[in-house]
């Protein structure tokens, strides 16, 4: 039976720039069904989670712009009411661990409950996921004898790129978990001798950044270590409404690592091993490296011919054709609107191309051509300076918010489906073929009651066309308020 | 002063195969702007020949589904009435030669002319142009006293590609030309110890497959060595339409080239040597070969961010992004559809994808997405079963053809521009933002009066949705008899 003062905090406040151009700053990592796969990282994280603490209790916190995907994603797993923290801006683990705390201690248990909390990153992958529930519940005991556990990962090979922890025996911590260590040190990343020596001395681990703690041990050793975190959260309203927090009070807060902030300092970590085959999938290397591959060590999906090429990762995800030649040890990653061909052994430097795109605002790094709403999704199609082309697709029994623009009329042509839509005040029905016309300045709304998908193409015209020039009156999706999102 | 009993003839029935994916069976590397140049390799070719023969003896033929493009290139060099022979099937070098020699002596000349002819592919470089004439001209003299010419490429290196000629010095020859040879042998392309012996004895040429002959010369020649070709010619009617021929007739020829149906056999063939930085661009390392290129021997073009490759080709010609990291010898071709990334050093397995694409009848062997009509051109967006969407630009004073579609309506809106829609009987004025319906089986024209380009989305809705459901009525470019091509 699941211990019902466990509770779950997955981070999902991703940058994206590291498996661009798959990932992108409002579409990261944990979003991605990577490798074919059903699910994305972020639900296998969840899913992870739900078999340690009751489903309910597990919440998720992540920057604004992702909300709305990761609440679909939630939905696909029924847990569309679960809550997410939405932070108004990246302020890295510590504040968004210690916000969850709070949040979960005042929102979610009674006054007096001490619940035991497991945060874990929603961007890895874990193959063994039995290994990791059976590890991760030896931590509990140790939790609540008042130590914040550490998960550390049991290295599989020497790596200069993740932070090590050392550890030591201690009589204390073995009563409570025989197969648990006290925490000398947190590392930074070594250089290539010093891994070695890591590796040699056997009582090293990465660090994963899955930890587990009760509240009042996490808040306790953040008011010795990080009190300017606490106090933040002591001087604000944290909102009862699940979704939303002070955007003033947020940035306030210090831009500080976790492990900066309380485990380098901490006396009270102890760490079990976790030999789950754990991979942070942090390059486009590594995902070649657990990906299925044939004869030719090639990994190859989507529209692809092939001749040829070796120890490649080939990945199309648009309808378009990719032909490779010849090739060795190279990635290329497909899609709508942009193409990565890179050195298999320089995947690193993908984040130098996402870093130039977003210094340019160029929009590659920030979104893709669809983009996901949690009524259906759009196309971006094409523009030039006094239009702008999308197919937009509904699903059956969803509607767009009632909406207004003040700097663009549009032109909506059903191509497959039936809509209803609202132009002022009349509702008119459109079925495959027509068309209708929403002048500027004018409250509008597409809905589609059918059964069937409601696909439209849309033409913008104006003088500006962007996302921004949206007033929302009405919304299903609770976003009535918010801005700079689209419909 | 130019010779006006000289003619042009260019070859321009070129596969397409080579230089995908920016080269398509229907627009084939003479077609393209290659290296960032106003003119395509035909007109290149149409201007050097403009410097022998008078601009109006030049024609052109070429495979029927490239004689639109073909068409609208003449146009932009001012040479619009210049005759194209379009040959409704591809039968290699002879036929096309043959053909049009007796195009040119029935309808171009007086009966008792002997006009001298200069035959050239469309799709080689040439980069010296002065050179290229100045031998060219040469040649004349050795043409009017009966000789074939072939005008033999001087061996820059060793190379295992082309065609080798074997020479003999002769007084007969050198009395009429002193810098020309006899022609011994055409040898077929030779392995690499036979190629070398080939560049150490200096007596052997590469095949550039242009020739120079007086019309009799020719057809006497091929009545003695390929007179299966000239009985189709003697049995048939010439159309004296300047721009078809009878498909039944074309089909009868045998598929030879001029090589082995005449150059092989005759024993009139002198050779003038040509040193005039001749390249024929069969692939896309041949490209590369002659690109500008930067510090680390990268040609990149296009919407292109580039980290530390070396030695590449990278040549982005859509609006989206390519980004490149750490790669060497390596050739990305990125078009709207379709993307390559090869192995430099194995460009030429470059056909393969071409042909595999051509067995699955894929569209992306044989058109862009983007295609050019003499009117203006047209975008493929995208389809699903019941419907296609394409974006249609008009240039001005252009129209469409006055057509219907038997198992398609379509739904039109002016996205800029402003358009004179026929549909019916009727005439509709749409400016920017207006849209209008063209039911099925309904006569339709589209024509642009204005001063700035007309574009129009085009939504189609029915149950076959394809290029060949066309009945064309009335067209402003001759091709109200012309079947499966678009508007």
């Amino acid at each position: 039976m699941k211990n019902t003062n466990i509770y779950g905090v997955i981070l999902a406040g991703g940058s994206g720039s590291r498996l661009w151009p798959l990932s992108r700053a409002e579409y990261p990592k944990q979003l991605l069904k990577l490798l074919n796969q059903d699910t994305s990282l972020f639900q296998e994280t969840f899913l992870r989670l739900a078999k340690i603490a009751p489903k309910k209790n597990i919440i998720t916190i992540t920057n604004a712009k992702q909300a709305s995907d990761i609440k679909i994603q939630l939905g696909e797993m029924d847990a569309f009411e679960n809550p997410i923290l939405s932070e108004p801006l990246g302020k890295n683990t510590a504040p968004a661990i210690a916000l969850s705390t709070v949040y979960i201690k005042e929102n979610m248990t009674k006054n007096d409950d001490d619940p035991i909390i497991i945060v874990a990153p929603s961007d890895h992958l874990i193959k063994n996921c039995i290994a990791f529930a059976d590890t991760v519940k030896k931590g509990v005991s140790l939790a609540q004898a008042g130590y914040i556990v550490t998960f550390g990962i049991v290295p599989t090979h020497l790596d200069t790129g993740f932070g090590y922890i050392e550890t030591t025996k201690t009589n204390d911590i073995q009563a409570i978990s025989p197969s648990a260590f006290y925490v000398n040190q947190f590392r930074e990343k070594p250089d290539l001798e010093t891994a070695k020596e890591y590796i040699e001395k056997g009582s090293f681990y990465w660090n994963g950044g899955i930890f587990m703690f009760k509240a009042s041990t996490l808040l306790d050793e953040m008011s010795v270590h990080a009190n300017d975190i606490i106090s933040v959260l002591n001087d604000s309203e944290i909102s009862t409404e699940a979704t939303t927090i002070n955007f003033d009070d947020y940035e306030k807060m210090p831009n500080i690592s976790i492990d900066y902030a309380v485990m380098e300092k901490s006396k009270k970590i102890a760490l079990l091993p976790l030999n789950c085959g754990w991979n942070d999938l942090g390059s486009w290397q590594a995902i070649y490296d657990v990906a299925a591959k044939d004869a030719n060590n090639n990994s190859i999906s989507g529209n692809v011919i092939n001749i040829d090429s070796e120890n490649t990762l080939i990945y199309g995800t648009s309808d378009k054709l990719v032909a490779t030649i010849g090739l060795k040890d190279v990635v290329i990653i497909e899609t709508e609107d942009a193409i990565l061909a890179c050195n298999k052994n320089q995947t690193q430097d993908v984040k130098k191309v996402f870093d130039q795109l977003k210094q340019k605002n160029h929009a590659a790094y920030r979104i893709h051509r669809t983009v996901y709403r949690p009524w259906g999704h759009y196309t971006y199609m094409g523009e030039e300076k006094d239009y702008l082309i999308k197919t937009i697709c509904v699903t059956p029994k969803s509607s767009l918010s009632l909406q207004l623009h003040h700097h663009r009329s549009e032109h909506w042509t059903v191509l497959s489906g039936n809509a209803i839509v609202q132009v002022g005040e009349e509702k008119f029905n459109l079925s495959s073929g027509e068309s209708i016309d929403i002048p500027i300045k004018t409250k509008h709304r597409l809905e589609n009651i059918g059964d069937e998908d409601l696909k439209i193409i849309e033409v913008q015209k104006g003088d500006y066309l962007s996302e921004d020039d949206i007033i929302r009156f009405q919304d299903e999706y609770g976003r009535a308020d918010l801005i700079s999102e689209n419909a």
